[in-house]
C-alpha cells in the first residue's frame, strides 16, 4: 500500500475560497461570458491544445503531487493524464469541426400564404458553468476533465471547485490552464478556481451569475446541488453523474462455455481502483446453477489474492469497511468471498426473491464489494433487472445458445441504463463521440446527457433561431 | 364580440377525474411503454397520420365545440387545426425518416491497447410523458398539439391533462386519438386523457410511472410543476413553456425610414388573437425621438380602432383588466393609448431609466397591453436589453443605417432569448426544423430544448450506448 496525505496534512496548505472570492470568481466568469462566447473556433480550440500542453509539461510534479494526495499509482495517473489531455484535444477539434452546434436552416418561401420566413439555428453557449471536481479522477474528472473541457469548448466561462482531496493537483492544473489561456489571448474570469467543501460549492451553485452545474460523486452530493439548483429564483440545471451498481447479467451459456475467463474478467473489473470507478460492477446475476457457484468461487478464488490497496481518502476507505461489515452482517446475504478488513474484496450472494424484497442490496458501496443474485429461472432475473434503478451500465455476458434470454433481456437494460455491455466489463470508458456515460436518475440528474464523449459539449449549449437575419449579423458558422 | 361558455357551464359536463383514475392512467401508460417504444417507426407513423385524419373528420364539430369553449373565431381556428394535423404528419415523417435518434457508431480497433470497442448510440425514449393542455391554443397546443405528437413520436406512452376552459374539445380531440390508436393497433395505454385542475395535473406529475412533463400555459403554474418534479423522490423533467414580453427593438434607421409600416405591422401583432400569444409583444424599445414620439402616435391609432375580442376565460379577461388598471395608475408609466376597458388595448411609455428600475415593468401582462421604453442613448438600449430576463423571443427593426447599432445589439439578444426575429415580428411560430420556441428561464424552465418544431422529439429522448452488441440485438436503427 502506498501512503497518503490526510485530510488533516491537506487543510493548512490551501485556504478555502471565502464567500467573497466565491462572488469574484462569479461576476468575473459573467464579465467574461460575451467576450469568451464570441471567440472564434480556432482561438478556442487553441486555448484547449495549449491547456494539455501546459499539463504535460508539468511532468513528474503533477503526477507526483496526485499520487500523493489520491494514493493511485503513478502509472495509473500517467494514463489518467494521458486521457484528460486527449479529452482536451478532442474538444479542441470538435470546435475546429464544428458540427456540433447543430446548425439547421430552413429556407424562405415568399409565396406561401402567409409567407414563409427565413430560419437558421444553432447552438450557443448557455452561460458561466460551475464544475465540482471529483475524487477518484484527480486529472480526468477533476480542474482541467471532461466537465471542464467541454463547458470551454461550448464557450462557456468556467469556474472549478477543487475537491479538497486533492488541492494541490488541482492548483497545478488550475495554473496549467491559467497558464494556457494568457498565452492564448483568453480573457480574464474565462476560467477560475476556488478551494473549498460543501458551503464553498453551495454558494457557487446559488450565484445567480452560474447558468449550469457539471458534477460526478456521491449521491448524496448530487442531489443537494440538485436540489439547491432547482430552488433558485431562476433554475439551472445540474449535471451529476453520481455512479451506480452497473449490473452484470451472466446468461446460462456463457456461464457454461467459458465460466473461468468471464471470472477473470469480473474479479479485475471488481477490483480495479481499488473499485473506485463510477462503473465498478457492484452486482452480479444468475441462474442458480452449478455453473453459477463454480463461477462464483472462482471469482472468491481470485479475489483472496487481491491485496488492500490504498483508497482515495481515509473517509471513503472507512466508509467502504463499514458499508461491507454492515453487509458481512445482513442476515439476507452470505459471503462468498469474506472481507479481509480494510479495502480488500468482498463478494456476498442472495437469492433473486431477496434481492427484489430488499432494495437497500442494490445500493451502491463505493469499493471492491458486490453482490451475486441467484435467479430461480430466467423470468426472476428479468424481474430483478425491472426492478433495478437507474444505471449508468448494465452488462450481459452471453453465448450462441443464449440468444432468447438475451432478446428478451436487452429492452428491459435500454430501460434501466445509459449503455449496455456485451461480454464485457463496464469498467474503463471510451471517450467518443458514441459513448454514452449517464442514464436513468439516480446514475445521472439528467439522463438526457452524457458526461464523457464528444456529446458532453451539448449540456452546455442551448439553441437559437435567427428569423430573417441580415447574413453580416448572423454568427459566423450560420452565414 | 362572440359569445363564449363559462366555466360554471362547463364543469357539468365532464367529471374531473379522481385520484384513482389518475393512478390507473399512470400505470396503464407504464404497460404500455414497453411495447410502444419498440413499435416500428412505420406503424408509429401511421398511427400519428391517422390522428391527424380523425380529428379532421370529426369535422365541423370540433371547430364549433372549440369556438363555444374558447371564444376563438372559427376562421382561427380552422387554420389552427389545419396547424394541429400538419404537426402530427410532420412528426409521423421525421419517425420515418428516423435520422432524430441521432444515430453515432464508433468502431472497434482491436490493435489498439487496451482494444478499442465498438460503440453504437442512439436516441430512446424517456418513458410515459404528462402532457398539459395550453389554454391559448385548444388544437395546437392541447390534446393532440405538439408536445402530444413529439412524445408518441420518440415512442413515449402520453397522458395528457385537459385543459378545463375547453373540456369538450378536449373530450373530442383524445377521441380522435384513441380512435387512430386502436385503428392502428397501438397497445392500451398509449394514449390516455383525463379531466382535472392543479389538484389532478400534480397528482400526475408525482407518479412514479411519468418521466417527463410537457407544459405551455403561465409562469406561476409552469413554476408549480417544476417544483413539484424537483422534489421527487426521482425527478424527472418538466418542459414548461411560459411566455415572455418578447421585447422589439425599433433602431432608428427603420423608425425613421419606415415608422408608419412598422407602427401598423407592431399594432397588429400586439392585438393578434386579442393579444394571447406566449409571443406577443409587449415591450418595444426605441431612442426618445420625433420619429419614436410619431410611432408610438400610429400605433395609438391603430389601437383606437381595435374592438374588444372575447378572452379565452372569463379570468383571463379579469386579470387582464386587472393588470392594465393597475398599469394605468402606475407612477412610472404615460399612457399613450388608454384602456378603453374589458379586452380593449393599451399602450403606455416609460423612460429607460424607469425600465431599468422597476422590474415589474417587464412582467408580461397577457393579453394586447405593452409597454414602450423611451430610451436616451443606444447605450441605454443597450442596458434595457442586458437587463431583460430570459424571452422566448427578441425583434429588431433595422434599416441600412443602424448597422453598427444592431451588431451591438445582436449578441446581447442572443443570451436572452431564444429566436431573433429581424424586420418582422414574433407572432407566428413557424413549425419546422429550425424553429427555437422556448428560451432562458423564466420564458421557459429548460432553454436547451424547443416545444415547437422537429427538434420538440428531443424533449422525450435519451441516448442509450451498446458496445460490443450481436448485430441481431441492437436496436433496428442501429443494425
Amino acid at each position: 500500500m502506498t501512503s497518503r496525505l490526510t485530510s488533516e496534512e491537506l487543510a493548512g496548505e490551501f485556504a478555502n475560497a471565502t464567500a467573497d472570492e466565491v462572488v469574484n470568481a462569479a461576476v468575473a466568469a459573467k464579465l467574461a461570458f460575451p467576450q469568451y462566447a464570441q471567440i472564434v473556433p480556432e482561438q478556442k480550440a487553441s486555448f484547449l491544445d495549449a491547456t494539455a500542453g501546459e499539463l504535460l509539461s508539468l511532468g513528474d510534479e503533477l503526477l507526483e503531487r496526485a499520487h500523493h494526495e489520491s494514493g493511485l499509482p503513478i502509472a495509473r495517473l500517467t494514463g489518467e493524464r494521458g486521457r484528460t489531455c486527449g479529452q482536451l484535444k478532442m474538444f479542441a477539434q470538435l470546435v475546429r469541426d464544428g458540427t456540433w452546434q447543430d446548425v439547421r436552416i430552413d429556407a424562405a418561401d415568399s409565396t406561401r400564404t402567409p409567407p414563409k420566413p427565413e430560419l437558421r439555428r444553432l447552438l450557443v453557449p448557455i452561460g458561466p458553468v460551475a464544475v465540482f471536481g471529483a475524487s477518484n479522477f484527480p486529472l480526468a474528472f477533476s480542474v482541467a476533465g471532461g466537465d471542464t473541457a467541454s463547458a470551454l469548448a461550448a464557450g462557456c466561462p468556467v469556474i472549478v471547485k477543487a475537491h479538497p482531496a486533492h488541492p494541490g493537483t488541482s492548483e497545478l492544473a488550475a495554473q496549467a490552464i491559467l497558464a494556457a489561456a494568457q498565452k492564448t489571448g483568453m480573457p480574464d474570469g474565462a476560467f477560475s478556481m476556488v478551494h473549498g467543501g460543501a458551503e464553498q460549492g453551495m454558494a457557487l451553485a446559488l450565484r445567480p451569475e452560474i447558468y449550469a452545474v457539471g458534477f460526478t460523486g456521491s449521491k448524496a452530493a448530487g442531489r443537494a446541488l440538485f436540489d439547491v439548483a432547482a430552488v433558485r429564483s431562476r433554475p439551472i440545471p445540474v449535471f451529476a453523474e453520481m455512479g451506480s451498481v452497473n449490473p452484470v447479467f451472466l446468461l446460462q451459456g456463457a456461464l457454461e462455455e467459458r465460466g473461468e475467463t468471464v471470472a477473470k474478467g469480473y474479479a479485475e473489473s471488481l477490483t480495479l481502483g481499488v473499485g473506485q470507478f463510477c462503473t465498478n460492477p457492484g452486482v452480479v446475476v444468475g441462474l442458480r446453477s452449478a455453473a453459477f457457484e463454480r463461477f462464483l468461487d472462482l471469482v472468491a478464488g481470485h479475489l483472496a489474492e487481491v491485496s488492500p490497496g490504498t483508497m482515495l481518502t481515509c473517509q471513503i476507505e472507512e466508509r467502504y469497511r463499514e458499508s461491507v461489515e454492515a453487509w458481512s452482517r445482513h442476515h439476507l446475504l452470505r459471503p462468498i468471498a469474506p472481507h479481509r478488513g480494510t479495502s480488500t474484496p468482498a463478494l456476498f450472494a442472495t437469492s433473486g426473491a431477496s434481492f427484489l424484497c430488499d432494495p437497500d442490496l442494490a445500493e451502491e458501496v463505493f469499493g471492491p464489494a458486490a453482490v451475486a443474485v441467484e435467479c430461480e429461472s430466467e423470468e426472476e432475473m428479468l424481474r430483478v433487472a425491472e426492478a433495478l434503478e437507474g444505471q449508468l451500465t448494465a452488462t450481459i455476458h452471453m453465448a450462441e445458445a443464449d440468444g432468447r434470454a438475451a432478446e428478451k433481456l436487452v429492452p428491459v437494460l435500454t430501460r434501466v441504463a445509459g449503455r449496455i455491455v456485451f461480454n464485457g466489463f463496464p469498467t474503463g470508458v471510451e471517450v467518443s463521440p458514441a459513448m454514452q456515460h449517464g442514464g436513468p436518475y439516480p446514475a445521472s440528474t439528467d439522463s438526457r446527457f452524457t458526461s464523457v464523449g464528444t456529446a458532453a459539449i451539448l449540456r452546455f449549449a442551448r439553441p437559437v433561431a435567427f428569423q430573417n437575419a441580415p447574413e453580416n449579423l448572423l454568427p459566423e458558422a450560420l452565414r
